[in-house]
C-alpha cells in the first residue's frame, strides 16, 4: 500500500491534486509549482481536480472526483476537506492548530471509497501549506532552486510514501525570515528588464518563489529605481506577495510602506506631499505621503518600517543637530507613525508587525550617550521590532544586553552578502564564507536576536548559496544552529546534494563541496572589490605564491569537474560553483599577478613582463565569463556580473580604474638578481652595492629543501655558478648554470642532515659576470628531542635566530575548560587554519576565575620581554563600552593544561581607543577589509619552555593566530601573518 | 711689409720654422702641431729649417737657411737666435725674463739680409714658448680642439702680421692649471684601447696638446686600471709629459709619483713593498714603494701628491681611531715623504711643488676641533700646496680665512665636472653650467686659492666646453674673473667662434651659443644621471610642460642648425654641440615622459600610453645616438657615451634600471576626467565622488586665457558639453565636443575683462554621461593702479585667495648698496631666471649696518604673520662654523631703495643643524641634486603694501627665488617651486 508515485500513475491521472474552490489561492499556485516538480521528476504532470470541498470525501469519490492517490492540501479555516479528515480522525491538526507556519504532512488510507493512499497536507496557516507542499518537492529531491536556477532534477521510477513518512513541521526559528534585493543595478535591473520588462509581478513571482522554497517568509523589494506598489504594474506585485504568503517589509529608512523612490517621483513645489523629506519643515506633506502609503498597501501582510532617516543615507537632521534634537524628532516621528498605523491600518497596533532599524546614525539615537537618554524602553517603540545590524561587512555590532531583551517587540538582524557603501562596496559575485555567517548568525540567535533576519543578497544572483544557509539557519536553528559546529560543512554537502543528482559521482559532489569552501573562504578572506596589488605580499612568508598555487588547484579542479557534467547539469555548475569561483579568484589572482609584476619590476626581474602578460589574460578571461553568463541558458542571466570589480578608488564604483602594469627594458648586461624566497632580500652582487643573504630555512627542523631563485634583469642570458663547499648541502640541478634572459632560474638546495656533524652554517656564493652573492645558510642542529610535544621552537641555532614563532590558534597544547565555559575550535573559520571561540557565546568571563583558556608551549633562547600578537576576528564590541578583553598570562615551564596557575594575568582590549564602528574609521575600516584584527600585548618569558594561556573574557574574542615577536622587531609586512613556525611533533614526543 | 703668410710663401718655402739644435724637443713637437695648423689654413705646410742657431742669423742667412718668413722661435737660454736679436736689441726680453709661462709674440723687421720679416716668438720658460707658438694657431683661428676634436678651420687668403700684431704674454693667472681623466671606464677606456691600444704615450699625446692649447699645464693621468708611468709603455707617457711641458700629478690619494694601481699589481706576501696599505703595519713596504716612486718620476717636472688615504677613499685608519690617532699618522707620513723627496728629488725641498688634498675625512684631519689641533699650520705642510675641493657637485667647501691665505705654499681647488660617488654618479655627458663655474672659480679665486686648479672631467668628451671655460678662467682670470659678470656668455660666443666659421652664419652661431647655455642650463638644473621620474612634478604651476615645450624647442633648433652644416662643421656640430644636447635633453624628456606616464596612470587617463611611447621611442634614441656616435668620424669617439645614464638604483651604475613605465586597460563606459592644468585637481564628476574643482588662473591680472583639459579614462569616446551662463567668458571651440577615447581635450577658456561688470567669479560645468564636473572660476577684478611698479599682488580677488606670491629674486624693487659691498644679479644662474650676489664674493656683512641688500615690493590681503621661503643656491659653508647668513626684514608702504630702515632684521642660518658636506648627509645630498637649498622663516606683514628687505651677511648667499605663504600652507609639491607671480608692471605705474 502506500501513496505511490510514478510516470504511470501520473499519466493515468492516478495521482492528482484536489483544488479546493475553498483553498487560499496563493496556495493553488504554490501547488502548480509542486506539480510541475513531480512532472520534472516523473515526466508527467499530475492533473489538478477542481472541487468544492464542502461535499464531502466521499461524495466527491462518488462524482469521480478523488483518484486512486490523491493530493489533499489545505489550511487549517480553508478547506472543508482537512476539517472533514480531522473530524473522521484520520488526521490530528491538534499538533499544528495555533501554530505558526506549520504543516502536518501525512499519508492516509481509506479516505473514501476507490482510493488508495492519499497524501495529505494541511497547514496551520497559509505559509504552514505552502512549505507543506513543498516538502514534496523536498521528498522528490527537487532543488529549492529549481525554478530560480533551472536546476534539473532527478528522474524517478516511483516514490511510495506512507504513513511512516508522515512528519509534523516545527514552528521555524525566526519569525521573519528573509533578504533584500539591494544595489540592483547594473545587474539584477538588467536582467530584470531584459527578461520581465521592469521590476514587475511576473520577475517577482520568481523570487517569491525562491524565497518560499527557502522557508523564507519576508522581503525588501528593490528600491534603487524600482518601486514595488507601482510596478507590478500598479498593486500586482503587492497582491501577489500577499498571495503567496510573502511578508514585505521596506528597507530600513523606508517607512509606512512607501519607498524612496516615491517621493522623489512625487515631491515638488505643487505636489501635497510638499518638497522636502523633513519632519520639520514639510510634516505635514510627509505625514500625508505616509497616510496615502498606509491606505493603499496596509491592507496586506507587512512588516511596517517606522522611523525616519535623511535622504541618501544620511542623518535626519544634518551635521549641526545635537543628539537630544535627534532623539526628540525621532520620537515624534514614531508617535506620529504608529498614530497613523493606529487609524489606517489596524486599531490593534500591537497586532501590526513593524520595525524600527538600529542602523548607523540611529544607533547612538537609541542608545543615548551619558547625557541624553536614548529611546530604548520609550513607549513608542513597545511593540516595535528593533532590527539590529552587522556592520554591513559581516560582523554583528552591538547585541540586546539582559535588560534589552526583555523589550516586547524583540529583536531583527539586517545583514549583509551585499554592500554598497563604505570602504569598499561588493556587490558583483558571493564572498561570503558559512563558518563566518555561522559563526556571527548564531551569536545573534543566542542574543535574542529571533524576531527579523534579514540579508541583503544585492542581485541575488550568485548569493543564492549563503542565502540558503542563512535561511535554513533561521528556519531550523535546532539542527544548523550552535549546537552543530560543522554546520557550515554539512550544509555544504547538503547543498551539492541538493542541485546535482546521480549523474555526478558521489566523489565529485564531494569536490563540488571543496570547491565552493575552497573560493569562498579565499574570497572572504580579501572580497574581490577590496582586491588590489597591496593586498598580499609579494614574497613575504611565500603567501602570494601558496595562495597563487591554491587558486590554480582550484581552478583546475573546477575545470576537471566541469568536464565531468552533463546538459543536465553543466548549467547548474555553471551558475552555482563554476562562475562565482572562476570569477572571482580569476581576479584575485590577477591582482597577485600584478603583485608580482610591481615587485619584479623594483628589482628589475625582466620575468615582471610574464607577469603583466598573466594579468592582462585574467582580464580578458574576467570579461569572456561576464559574456559567457550572458549567453548561456538562452541569456538567462543576462545583466548579471556586470557590477564594476576591478580597481575602486572609491567605495562605490565611480572613477574604478583596471590594474595598472609595470614594463621597462632589460638593463644592459649579463644581469641577474638573487633572491631568497619568502623574503625580500635581493641582489645583484654588484662590487659596490654587492649584499650579503640570508637563507634561513633550515632553522626549521622539519625543513630539508630550500630555494634560491635568480632572475634575470638584463637583455641577455647570464651564467652563473654556485661556489659553496659545505658537503652537506647539495644543489638540485648542479652548480653550472644560466639564467636566460627575462625568466628565471630556481637553485633547490637539499639539507643533507646526515653529513651536518656539528656544522650550524654555510655560505652559497652564487657566482655571475656582474658580481658575486654570498648567502649565509643556518641550519638548526640542535636536539629537541626532551621538549614536550606541540612546543613551538624558537627558530634558531645559538648563532642565528629568526625574531619570531608563529602559532595557529587551535594547536594550543592543551585547552582549560571551566565550569562557565569552554573553548571550541571553529573549524576553517578566518583567514588561514581555524579559529577558536569561547562558548557560550553570549557570556562574560573572568579571567583567573571561571574563564575558560587555551595553553600554548613555547621554547625560547633567552629570557626577555615578548610582544604577543594575536590575530583575531574583526568582531565588533557586543555593547556600547567599545571593549573586546582577553587575558594574557606566561608561565614558565609544562604548565600546559594544569590547572593551577599562579601568574598574574593582563587583561588586554582588543578594541583600540578611537575605534567606532562607522565610515571612515580606520580601525572599523582596516579589519571589515582585512577580515583581521591585530592586538599586542607584551610579557616576559623565561629561556627555555613556557606556557602561555590565553583566556576568554568577553564576547566576540576569536582569535586565529598567535605570533610572539621580540621587542622592537618589525615584521615582514604581509597579509596573512608571518606562517606558522616548527612545533614539535606528537609522534616524537612524550 | 710684414709677416706675410699666404699659400703661395708657404708652397714656395718663403716661410718656415727655424728648428734650433739647441732648442727644447717639447717645443720642436710644438712647433710641428702649428704648422700643421698653417697647413689647415692655407693648404701648404711650411717647412721647418734645422739649425745651429750659435752661427748667428747672419750666417745662417748666407747659408741659405733663412726664408724671406722665418719664424724664429726659442727658449730663453735655449736659443742662441733669440739671445742674439735681443743682444741686437731687436727684440726686449726683459718683460719676459724671469716671468713663468710668458712669451714674446712679435714680427721683427731686418734680422737677417733677404729677409723680409721674421716672426719671433720668445718664451720665458718652455711653456711660455709653446703657448707662444699656439698664438700664432689663434691668430688663424685655429680652435684648440684643432687635434682633439678634429675641428677644421677656415682657409685664409693671407695674414700679415706686423709689429702692430706684437705682445707679450701675461703670466698666468693660476699657477698649476689642469685636469683630471678619471672614472674612464667603460667610455674613455674603451676609446683608449681601441684607437691606442691602451693608455700610451701615443694616446697622451693627444691628451697633452688638448691641454696645452687650452693654456693648461697640469695634468692627473687616469688610474682606474692605468699605470701612467708604466703604459707609455715604459716612462714614454712621463718622458712625453716632461718634454712637452706639461707638469703631472696624480690624484688626491696618489702620493710620491705611484698610483693605487700600482700597489694593487705589486703587493703580494712576497713582496718588497709587503702587503698591506697600511702605514703602520706596513711601514717599511711603504716607504720602499714610495721611495722607487721617487726614484722613478723625481727626474720629471711634477706636482708631488703628499698625505694618505686608505684604500678604495676610505680613511686611513679606520672607522675605530679617534682624530688625533688620525692626525699624528698623517703628520708622521709627511714627515717621511718629506723626508724622501728631500733625499731622491731635491734638497730643497721647498722647490719643489708638492701637494695635499684636503678632500673628503682629510678635511677635519687639517681643521681638527675644539679638543685636537689639525694639522694647519704644521711645519711639513710649510711649501704644500693645500688643495681644497669641492662638493663633488660643483660647490666648493671651506674656503681659506685671511690666516690660512697666509700659508707658504698656497691653495689649490680641486673642482667636478665628472664624479663617481655619492649620492648619484655623473660621467656621461657634460652637465656643467658656465655661470655657475664662474660663480664658485671666482670665489674661489677672490679667496686666495691661486696655485691650482685642477677638474675632473671623466672620460674628457663632450667636457672640452666646460673645461674651455675653467682653463680660461684660470689662465686669464682678469679677463673672464670677477669683474666680468657676462663671462659666460663672452665665453659662449667666442668658443663658438673659436669652433665654426664663416661657413655657418653670425646669427646661426649666436643660435648655437643659444644651444650651449639652453642645454647646460637644464641639465645642470638636474643633473642626467640623477634624473628620475620624481623630479619635476607632472602638472603643479605647469613645470613640467614648460620644460617640456623648452627641450622641443632647444631640440628642434639644434635639429635644423644641424641642417646648416656642411662637411667642414657637422661633425664639429655634432660633437660640441649636437650629441650633447640631444643626448641629455633626450634622457630628461624621456624622464618627463615617465614622470606624465605615472600621473596619467594615477587619474586613469588613456593618454597615459602615448607618455609610454614616447618614453620608449626616447630610450631608443638614446641607444641610437650612442650607435651613431661610435660610427661618426671613422669611429673617431668609439667607446664615449657608454657610461650608464638611464635608472640609477645606487650611487654608481650597479643595478641600475630602466624606467617602469604603467599601462593599464581603459575603463568601462564613457568616461573622462576634468583637470585644470598646473594643478593636480581632477574629477570624474560622478554622483557620489564628484569634487568641484576651482580654476584660479584668472587671479592673475595679466591673465586673460586659461585652460580645462580632459582626458578620456574610458574605452569609448564621450561626449560633454561646457554649461556656463557668464557672458565674459568665451570657450574656443564651442560649448560641444567628444573627448576621444586614449586622448585629451584641451577647453580653452578666454576671459573677456570688458565684460565683466562687478563679477568676480562664475562656474563652469562640464557635463557627461558619467557626471558634471563644476569649475568655480575666480577673477582679480581689483584696480591696481595705485599700487607701485614691481609690486607683487596677493592673488585674490576679495572672495578667494591663493597662498603665496613668488618672486624672481632679480625682479626686486631695489637694491641698496653700502660701502661694504652691494648685491649684483648674475644672469642666468641657477635653476629659474636668474640670481642675485652680493660683492665682495668673500665679504662678511652685519645687517643693519654695512649689509648691502635688496627690496621686494608685496601688496597683501591680510596682516598677519607670513613664512618667507628663499630658494638659494646650495653653497656649503665656507668655514667650519657651518653657517651661511642672511637678513630678512619687513616694513609696511614702499621703502623701496630708502636707506632708513628701522625694523629689526632677522639673521637667518640657511645651513640646516645637522648639515654636514659628506655621503649620506641627507641636506647636503638634496642641496648638491636639486641644485637649490630652500630655507624658510617668518615675518609679519601688514596689510596693503611692504616692503621685505634681505640683507647679506656670510659669503655664499645666492638667492634665486623668494615665496612668501600664508604660514601653515603646504604648498603643491614642485621641482622648481611655484611660478613667479604677477606684479605690477613698470610702465603702468609711477
Amino acid at each position: 500500500m502506500g501513496f505511490v508515485l510514478n510516470r504511470n500513475n501520473v499519466e493515468n491521472n492516478k495521482v492528482s491534486f484536489l483544488y479546493e474552490e475553498e483553498a487560499l489561492i496563493g496556495v493553488k499556485r504554490i501547488a502548480d509549482k509542486v506539480r510541475k516538480d513531480v512532472s520534472l521528476v516523473f515526466g508527467a504532470m499530475p492533473i489538478c481536480v477542481p472541487v468544492k470541498g464542502e461535499a464531502g470525501l466521499n461524495e466527491l469519490a462518488e462524482q469521480g472526483k478523488i483518484p486512486e492517490f490523491p493530493v489533499i492540501f489545505g489550511t487549517l479555516g480553508s478547506s472543508p476537506l482537512i476539517d472533514e479528515l480531522a473530524d473522521r480522525k484520520l488526521i490530528n491538526l491538534e499538533e499544528i492548530r495555533g501554530k505558526r507556519e506549520v504543516y502536518l504532512f501525512t499519508v492516509v488510507e481509506g479516505v473514501a471509497e476507490n482510493v488508495s493512499s492519499a497524501l495529505v497536507i494541511a497547514g496551520s496557516d497559509k505559509r504552514g501549506t505552502i512549505y507543506g507542499l513543498f516538502r514534496l518537492s523536498d521528498i522528490l529531491n527537487v532543488s529549492p532552486l529549481v525554478d530560480w536556477c533551472d536546476v534539473t532534477p532527478d528522474r524517478m521510477e516511483e516514490l511510495v510514501l506512507s504513513e511512516a513518512d508522515a512528519c509534523t513541521s516545527k514552528e521555524p526559528s525566526v519569525r521573519y525570515r528573509g533578504f533584500f534585493i539591494n544595489d540592483e543595478w547594473p545587474a539584477f535591473g538588467n536582467w530584470a528588464e531584459k527578461n520581465f520588462g521592469g521590476f514587475n509581478a511576473k520577475m517577482y513571482e520568481h523570487v517569491f518563489e525562491l524565497l518560499l522554497r527557502l522557508k523564507g517568509n519576508y522581503l525588501w523589494p528593490a528600491m534603487w529605481s524600482a518601486v514595488f506598489p507601482e510596478d507590478g504594474p500598479g498593486l500586482e506585485n503587492a497582491i501577489l506577495a500577499d498571495e503567496l504568503g510573502v511578508i514585505m517589509g521596506m528597507s530600513h529608512h523606508e517607512p509606512c510602506l512607501r519607498q524612496g523612490e516615491e517621493y522623489k517621483h512625487l515631491r515638488g513645489p505643487e505636489s501635497i506631499y510638499g518638497d522636502a523629506w523633513d519632519f520639520r519643515s514639510n510634516k505635514e506633506g510627509i505625514i500625508r505621503f505616509w497616510e496615502d502609503g498606509l491606505k493603499r498597501g496596509g491592507q496586506f501582510e507587512n512588516v511596517i518600517t517606522v522611523g525616519m532617516r535623511g535622504e541618501f543615507d544620511s542623518t535626519i537632521m544634518g551635521p549641526d543637530a545635537t543628539l537630544k534634537d535627534n532623539i526628540d524628532l525621532l520620537r515624534d516621528v514614531l508617535k506620529t507613525q504608529n498614530r497613523l498605523i493606529r487609524e489606517i491600518v489596524n486599531k490593534d497596533l500591537d497586532s501590526v508587525p513593524r520595525m524600527l532599524a538600529l542602523y548607523k546614525e540611529v544607533e547612538p539615537f537609541f542608545y543615548g550617550d551619558g547625557e541624553t537618554d536614548g529611546l530604548m524602553d520609550d513607549p513608542e517603540l513597545e511593540g516595535v521590532t528593533l532590527m539590529l545590524c552587522d556592520d554591513n561587512f559581516g560582523n554583528l555590532r552591538t547585541l540586546p544586553d539582559e535588560h534589552m531583551r526583555q523589550h516586547s517587540g524583540g529583536y531583527g538582524m539586517y545583514y549583509h552578502f551585499d554592500y554598497h557603501g563604505y570602504p569598499v562596496s561588493f556587490e558583483w559575485v558571493n564572498s561570503s564564507f558559512l563558518p563566518k555567517v555561522w559563526e556571527q548568525m548564531t551569536t545573534a540567535y543566542e542574543a535574542g536576536i529571533r524576531d527579523l533576519w534579514i540579508v541583503n543578497v544585492g542581485d541575488i544572483f550568485t548569493n543564492e548559496y549563503p542565502l540558503s544557509y542563512f535561511l535554513s539557519l533561521a528556519y531550523d536553528y535546532e539542527r544548523w544552529g550552535i549546537n552543530n559546529i560543522n554546520s557550515a560543512d554539512e550544509f555544504n554537502e547538503e547543498f551539492v546534494n541538493r542541485q546535482f543528482g546521480k549523474n555526478l559521482s558521489d566523489a565529485d559532489k564531494q569536490v563540488m563541496a571543496y570547491l565552493l569552501k575552497g573560493y569562498t573562504k579565499i574570497v572572504s578572506t580579501r572580497r574581490p572589490e577590496a582586491m588590489n596589488d597591496n593586498v598580499y605580499h609579494a614574497v613575504n612568508y611565500g603567501e602570494l605564491e601558496e595562495l597563487s598555487l591554491k587558486i590554480n588547484e582550484l581552478m583546475d579542479t573546477a575545470d576537471k569537474l566541469s568536464a565531468h557534467c552533463d546538459s543536465t547539469n553543466s548549467f547548474t555548475f555553471f551558475q552555482l560553483v563554476g562562475y562565482p569561483l572562476v570569477a572571482t579568484l580569476n581576479l584575485t589572482r590577477m591582482w597577485l599577478a600584478v603583485t608580482e609584476n610591481h615587485y619584479l619590476s623594483g628589482i628589475g626581474a625582466g620575468f615582471a613582463k610574464r607577469m603583466a602578460e598573466e594579468a592582462n589574460n585574467r582580464l580578458k578571461i574576467d570579461r569572456a565569463l561576464t559574456d559567457k553568463l550572458h549567453e548561456l541558458g538562452n541569456g538567462k542571466w543576462y545583466g548579471m556580473g556586470l557590477s564594476e570589480h576591478v580597481g575602486f578608488v572609491n567605495w562605490n564604483e565611480e572613477e574604478c580604474r583596471f590594474p595598472l602594469l609595470y614594463s621597462f627594458e632589460p638593463g644592459n648586461k649579463r644581469r641577474f638578481v638573487v633572491t631568497i624566497p619568502g623574503t625580500d632580500q635581493h641582489t645583484e652582487g654588484g662590487v659596490w652595492s654587492g649584499k650579503r643573504l640570508k637563507m634561513d630555512d633550515f632553522l626549521d627542523p622539519s625543513c630539508s629543501s630550500a630555494r634560491i631563485t635568480l632572475y634575470s634583469t638584463g637583455r641577455e642570458d647570464a651564467e652563473y655558478e654556485i661556489i659553496c663547499d659545505a658537503p652537506w648541502l647539495e644543489f638540485g640541478a648542479g652548480k653550472k648554470g644560466v639564467c636566460r634572459a627575462g625568466l628565471f632560474e630556481h637553485i633547490y638546495v637539499k639539507l643533507n642532515r646526515d653529513l651536518l656533524g656539528d656544522a650550524v652554517s654555510a655560505v652559497i656564493r652564487i657566482h655571475g659576470e656582474n658580481g658575486d652573492t654570498d648567502i649565509d645558510v643556518s641550519v638548526d642542529n640542535r636536539d629537541h628531542s626532551s621538549v614536550p610535544a606541540n612546543t613551538y621552537i624558537w627558530p634558531g641555532n645559538g648563532k642565528r635566530s629568526l625574531p619570531y614563532v608563529s602559532i595557529e590558534a587551535s594547536h594550543c597544547a592543551a585547552v582549560n575548560d571551566t565550569a562557565a565555559g569552554r573553548f571550541l575550535e571553529l573549524p576553517d573559520y578566518g583567514r588561514t587554519l581555524s579559529a577558536m571561540k569561547a562558548f557560550p557565546v553570549t557570556a562574560y568571563f573572568t579571567p583567573g576565575k571561571d574563564a575558560p583558556s587555551m595553553d600554548y608551549l613555547v621554547w625560547t633562547d633567552k629570557e626577555d620581554e615578548y610582544e604577543v600578537i594575536l590575530y583575531i576576528a574583526p568582531s565588533n564590541p557586543a555593547s556600547m563600552d567599545n571593549k573586546i578583553l582577553y587575558g594574557v598570562s606566561a608561565a614558565s615551564g609544562d604548565m600546559a593544561g594544569k590547572g593551577q596557575w599562579e601568574e598574574e594575568t593582563e587583561i588586554i582590549n582588543a578594541i583600540p581607543e578611537g575605534f567606532r564602528v562607522t565610515d571612515g574609521n580606520e580601525y572599523w575600516e582596516a579589519g571589515a577589509l582585512d577580515n583581521i584584527r591585530i592586538t599586542r600585548s607584551r610579557t616576559l618569558l623565561a629561556k627555555g619552555l613556557n606556557t602561555l594561556r590565553i583566556f576568554a573574557a568577553t564576547p566576540g574574542f576569536v582569535p586565529e593566530k598567535i605570533v610572539i615577536a621580540e621587542v622592537g622587531t618589525s615584521l615582514p609586512a604581509s597579509y596573512l601573518g608571518p606562517k606558522e613556525t616548527y612545533r614539535t611533533k606528537e609522534e616524537e614526543h612524550g
